[in-house]
This record gives C-alpha cells, sequence and structure tokens, in this order.
C-alpha cells in the first residue's frame, strides 16, 4: 500500500465516521426523508426480525416514518450507537462496513436502556461524491443464538 | 477542498476524538481541575436539567467537584461515552462538534446501568494550540420530546 | 511535530480503532484461537477480577474457549464495546492504549443489559507490521471505588 492509499483510507475512516453520526441522527430526530436520503434509490434494509427486506428509498422511508409516529406517541425517545467498526474498500469500489449498533431506548421522564444490541453490515457506495447505503442487513443479538 | 484541508479535517477528527476521550476520563476519575482546564476561562455549560447556565472555568470546577464528591459518597462510578461525533469547522475559527452521550453508572458491588442517554452540543476554540471547550450545551433525552 | 509524523499519528488512531472492532468481534463470536493471536506469545491478560493475571497466548485461549461454551450454552451473547480511546506512542515503540469497555449481554429472546463497565489499559507492540497485544489490564467499576 502507498503513502497516498494510506491517507485515502484513513480518510475513507473518519468520512465513514461522520456518515453514520449524521445518519443515525437523522433517524432519531425523525427527519425521515432526510434519513432515507442516505440510501440509494434502490436501497435495501434487511433484518432477521423482518420476513422480507424493505427494498426502495421510498418503501424504507415509510417504514421509518410509521417507527418515528409510534415512538412520539408513546413519548419514547430511540438513539442509535454505531461503533467497533471495520470498513473494506472492494475492488469493484463498494465499500463493505461491519458494526455493532445499540438501541438507547429513554421514555420522557424515564429511565433510558438499552432497547436492542445489533450487529449491522452495510454496503456503502459513492454517488456524486457521497456515501450511501446500498444494502444494510441488521441482525438482533436476542434474536440470534451464539455460536457453540 | 483540497489534499492538504481534507488532511487538516481528518486529523482534526481525530484529535478531537482524544480530546474527548480524556476531558471525560478527567471527569471520571475526580480529577474535577484539570478537568475545568479543557473548557476556556470563560467557559459555559448549559443543561436543560439546570434552570441557569454555569459560566466560567472556577464555577465548572466547583460544580463537578460537588458531583464528584457525592458519587465518592454514595461509591457510585459514573463514565460518560461520548459517541456518534459530527465536526463543523467554522470560518471564523470554532469549531462545532454535536454528538451522542451516555452516563454509565456503576455502583460498587453492583449492577452497571445507564443513568442518562444525551445529546452534547460544544463550541471548541483553540487556545494556544490546544483545544478548549468555550461552550457546552447538554440535552436529556428523559427530559426532551421527541419530535412527532 | 512534523506534517509526516501528524499523518502516521492519525493512521495510528485509525488502525488501533480498526484493530479492535476486529478484535472484540473475534471474541464475541467465538472465534477464541483467531482472538488469542492477536496477543503476543508471550502476551498477559490481567484483570482484578482474578487472582492472578493470564500468561501466553495459548493460557489466554484457553480462558477465553471456557467462556465462549459457558456463554453458549446459556444462550447469552455478549459484545464488547471500546471506546473513549487515548493513544499514546513510546519511544521505545510500544503503544499504550488507555480506554473504556462495556460489555452488553443479550440472552436468546431476552433484554439487553450492561454486564460489566470497565476501564482497558493495553501495550501494544508491531510484530510483522501487525498490531499485537502484549499486556491487558481491565478494571471493573463494580470492583473499583471511585476516588474521594
Amino acid at each position: 500500500m502507498t503513502a497516498v492509499e494510506q491517507f485515502t483510507d484513513t480518510r475513507l475512516y473518519e468520512e465513514i465516521q461522520r456518515f453514520y453520526a449524521r445518519q443515525m441522527r437523522l433517524l432519531d430526530e425523525g427527519a425521515v426523508a432526510d434519513w432515507a436520503a442516505t440510501f440509494t434509490e434502490d436501497g435495501v434494509f434487511a433484518a432477521q426480525a423482518t420476513p422480507t427486506p424493505v427494498v426502495g428509498r421510498s418503501a424504507i422511508e415509510a417504514g421509518a416514518a410509521t417507527s418515528a409516529l409510534s415512538l412520539a406517541e408513546q413519548h419514547v425517545r430511540h438513539r442509535h450507537w454505531l461503533g467497533m467498526v471495520d470498513v473494506e474498500a472492494r475492488a469493484d469500489e463498494t465499500i463493505v462496513v461491519r458494526s455493532y449498533a445499540l438501541v438507547v431506548q429513554t421514555p420522557l421522564g424515564g429511565q433510558a436502556t438499552i432497547r436492542f444490541s445489533c450487529t449491522c453490515e452495510d454496503v456503502l457506495v459513492r454517488v456524486e461524491g457521497h456515501l450511501l447505503v446500498r444494502s444494510r442487513y441488521v441482525t438482533r443479538d436476542d434474536l440470534a443464538a451464539p455460536e457453540g
């Protein structure tokens, strides 16, 4: 690896950290259209908790809007923390990001708890200079048996 | 953005991450004078939980000392985690940092829990080469209703 | 500090973040041999919870295997989060890393909680280009009284 590649690499890691900081905050603060715009038009959001993946930016936005409304009605705030981020830049210019995720839940006037502990695997692509999520697969630890 | 600006940018993000790592540890380990020294002399610490902002390094230190004593008397340890950090370097050379924060609380011999889930908005300035907090505004999720 | 040194520094911080992302995931997913290989052959793992340090890669692996088996039998998943990372590159080419650590525990079908809040102090060395842990000292907050 050359110095320039190393440099690009370090920049990419930092760019990805900021991307997630912004993306999660959009979701957590109910800006669902802006949040959905961080997925590609044909983006896929999949989780083992749901029977079929959600496909397409508008379907992803609709799902987030439903969740945001439900949380607002219950006066519950979610905060999505992503951490332990590993990045693999592939030869086809996609970027695979593997991370841990926590959903921290706080009811108005109540006690914060961990709603879910998850792992997240994203495929990111760069469109007109911006990172976008082409696919996301979320695995909840409470639904997945640990390896023996 | 030129390569040099990109480089500076990446360095700044890393510098800010280390700054918070040190700053939070100082607070959590009761080094309140050293912690207060990470604010400017005229620094402001505000939270929606307190009626008026705390202004000035010595008042900020006094507040932290009171909290540290109270936790020590209760044999409770706090750990402040900052994450999901986004950085905006402004033309006036101030740096706005928006982040999520968790206060993890552990009583001696007891169970760790999340005491508070918060968001934090800092304005950082550089004084003699060192980052300092000029203002901090902390919003607790349990006191703030989510947007509808 | 020259520009090149600053560059190396920023790269090191990013390299260390990725190192921990990979290392913790190996442990949490039960790949204990691969996890143990992130320690030096003469690596030391110490904690105030255990009477004597575990010394040597094979002893470290054996300890992790016992823990992994126990968790699998209980259908419990652990996720190790490292954060608030501070890095000190020493003149002798060792790297001291101080961090906070959370062990997030999720039983199959159950609720995620924080099992432990800890601090971690590692000494890393570079062997054939790769970072390895030469020593790790973990302090659990529930066993350590806060300073008065």
